[in-house]
């Protein structure tokens, strides 16, 4: 990671759990920043959910290049230990509810009486601010009540979460966002800034089209269309069956859709009057997507892929979670990673998006064993002899 | 947005168009940086679609606070003046195909090379390396590739997307923290940088949890599970019928599970041994689901909300796109407020997520017209006069 050092030197407490909290400090260790996850005498509560649980995985993709120190902040030595560390630290990451580090002891407003150029980095469900702070969220909770479920699925079942944690993540990577802004605003003016970053205002604008599906249907409440584009002005634009699965096709612009009937081999399609514009394309959704359907149907999805690609229409194979681990084009940029994980055997790990981006593929660090940097952290940033640590660590402080 | 002015004197060249870019561009310019949008003469894909099609409101959405200008970047003239605001700027950005720009003449390091200190951030679907470089993609197809629809939605359907964009909003939150990475990196370093953000990227690390499934399952793809867990690991974790619609209630804790059955009158629940462990509830969930179900579905969805949110139950409302506008929370909060668009009517329009979680709320000025700033762009920052402009809008240049 020679050159992605836009975080180094920069030192940050992780009081992350679970995925919101640890993608932001994530990005950040990968970004070059020094993150000490600060976790219980049991293990923050992925971890805590057991090494050999379905929450292994994302345990070890999350906290890879991170330091692990254990802190009891329910002992008084601990919260003077942590207080040591806000002093050292520029960020302090938590994505608790609104009142517990309040409730500790640990405001913002007291750590950065103790350090002013600290940021204080706050994720939650709903924010601090306003009637519904105090609702417990997690990601299933945040897609309900952002009205992702409403638009995902089909009208004749209920409302249907997107599989993915997609709330926990945009609240994650926005998290991220609002950190490195404020890294950026303390260059100019040498303080510190208290983020309030909730996952339900993260997501919001990702319902966009479907926003404007309401507007523009003089606010009638869009429905449920499978695959279809949520307000039905456009086609193809759908999930099409193959031999061997499926294939996902739009065209957003004539020149897709005079590409793909030429694939199909169908160019007279191109003069016939029932689809010469988008809107008329979809007012003639059904047989439109009958007619692209009559084509992939017979054909495998990667023979699919590679036609209609090749001819220039936007067009994709629906893989499989197996498929996208060992996809050779992520692997190939470096997004990817085969690792010999001492519990988790042979598993692909993915990179921080930011350092591909960048054009940087390093190796991190594994995950690390609960409290593997005690004595590094404790020793190193704090001063503290290894008796005064395993004196610590009897009291059932660290 | 007296406060939020981490990038105040930032000049960002807005190539972007429909979603990825444009939400990129919208943060920054939400945080304070002056966002010339460069527009062809017919105007950006998603204002193109039309005025009062489906799309004009994510176009009103996310254009806000910026600037317009006309470019017509296939006459000489036109590069010609590219060059030279690229000269006076510190960001482009741009969505396009992999070698668009290139193919104009305006690579990454043509541009860098008349201003090192230049960030020139590039979003796609799959990046510019790797043997996918050159798909086509959109947000459904990367959402197809990625692996999003294998988990999304139920066995007995085909696979299903997700109803929101979230291919493209995660596109573009990444590049957006890839950018002010970047232009942290140049504090200290001097230099700019090329930026090449993948939307599949980005996604990836979304499927946690499934990817966590596949490997604690000995690498069986897991099905789609429509609201349960991926994984099959955790209940109650569903959504419920209610007189009036559904709630989403999830348990991630003993003390959860311990409320939720004092809550609906059931605390036996909790001494009983085949409940008793997440567990065994998981191994139970049918008859979990019942029990919520019984409970839930003779009751208004905002009580049950409110009871199990007051008992300290992860609860929420599953909610539609009207309920979502109208929710008093993000206008308190100010993430929504309502305006006055000349063509749209009465409209909620979101602030950027970060600006809340800065706590700063403030009106920026409604997406602009086509070209709106050609005067004040051109005469301002390349001091061209009225007289010039207007020649070149003849020409056929802006």
């Amino acid at each position: 990671m020679s050159e992605m050092n836009a975080l180094a030197g920069i030192t940050v407490l992780d009081l992350g759990q679970i995925y919101n909290g640890p993608y932001a400090t994530f990005l950040m260790a990968m970004a070059g920043a020094r993150v000490i996850k600060v976790e219980s005498l049991t293990g923050e509560t992925l971890r805590g959910r057991g090494a050999t649980s379905s929450a292994a995985y994302p345990f070890a993709m999350l906290n890879q290049a991170k330091e692990s120190i254990t802190l009891n902040l329910k002992t008084d030595k601990g919260l003077q230990l942590f207080k040591q560390l806000v002093a050292k630290a520029d960020i302090v990451l938590e994505n608790f509810g609104p009142d517990t580090m309040t409730n500790l002891g640990l405001s913002a407003e007291t750590l950065m009486a103790i350090n002013p150029r600290l940021i204080y980095a706050a994720g939650s469900g709903y924010g601090r601010s306003g009637e519904h702070r105090d609702y417990l969220a997690m990601d299933i909770t945040v897609q309900a009540m952002t009205g992702v479920m409403s638009t995902t699925g089909v009208d004749e079942l209920p409302p249907m979460k997107a599989g993915p944690a997609i709330s926990d993540f945009f609240g994650g990577i926005h998290l991220y966002s609002a950190v490195v802004t404020a890294l950026l605003a303390r260059e100019h003016s040498g303080k510190g800034a208290v983020l309030d970053m909730a996952m339900q205002d993260a997501v919001l604008p990702t319902l966009a089209t479907v926003i404007g599906a309401y507007y523009y249907h003089d606010r009638n409440v869009p429905g449920r269309h499978g695959n279809r584009h949520p307000a039905l002005t456009m086609a193809p634009y759908n999930v099409y069956p193959t031999r061997d699965g499926h294939v996902a096709i739009i065209c957003v612009r004539e020149g897709h859709w005079h590409a793909l009937v030429k694939a199909i081999g169908q160019p007279e399609l191109i003069d016939n009057e029932k689809f010469q514009t988008m809107h008329k394309r979809a007012e003639s959704m059904q047989e439109v997507d009958a007619i692209v359907t009559a084509w992939t149907s017979v054909r495998d999805k990667l023979d699919v892929l590679d036609i209609l690609q090749a001819a220039g229409v936007p067009t994709a194979a629906v893989r499989n979670v197996e498929e996208l681990l060992n996809d050779s084009h992520l692997h190939e940029r470096g997004m990817l990673r085969d690792v010999q994980h001492p519990l988790l055997g042979n598993i692909a790990l993915p990179n921080s998006p930011i350092n591909v981006a960048f054009g940087q593929v390093h190796e991190p660090a594994l995950a690390p064993e609960l409290g593997a940097q005690n004595l590094e952290v404790y020793g190193g940033l704090l001063g503290l002899s290894p008796e005064e640590c395993a004196k610590l660590g009897e009291e059932g402080v660290i």
